[in-house]
């Protein structure tokens, strides 16, 4: 699949972001990112190295729990399956 | 709930995260990060900054795509629900 390159503007600054994703997509993630970076440090007032990295685990720790809820769903979907089969 | 205080280390930097979560759920979450900020600097040879966005906007990325895939998953629930009923 092609990269392509895509420029988006996260906390003010900018980055080439190169990707096979759509632009589209790039984007929809960037402004994702900069929202929860912005809501982070309108309420915290800290260090804009600091908003980074605990946006980072902010983010980490919905995904581990939406992988975590992803597995459960599934399971579900199986037993479900295999009560009907 | 009560608010605990987990200290973490990312990238070689400690902090302080209170949270109502579990000491050893934060720190999972830190130690996902972690790796994957390493991943991304060895793989780059960025700017710590740089990394620390960037690693953020991996993690929004694979957060929607986790988001979108729970959907998926409940709404394949809730049709096999509705045929089985």
């Amino acid at each position: 699949m092609e990269k392509t390159k895509t420029a988006v503007r996260i906390a003010g600054h900018e980055y080439t972001i190169v990707s096979t994703d759509a632009p589209e997509h790039i984007q929809r993630v960037a402004a994702y990112v900069d929202r929860r970076m912005s809501d982070l440090a309108i309420a915290s007032r800290m260090a804009p190295n600091v908003v980074s990295v605990l946006t980072a685990m902010n983010l980490a720790d919905d995904l581990l729990k939406a992988q975590d809820e992803n597995v459960r769903l599934r399971q579900q979907l199986l037993m479900n399956t295999q009560r009907a089969g």
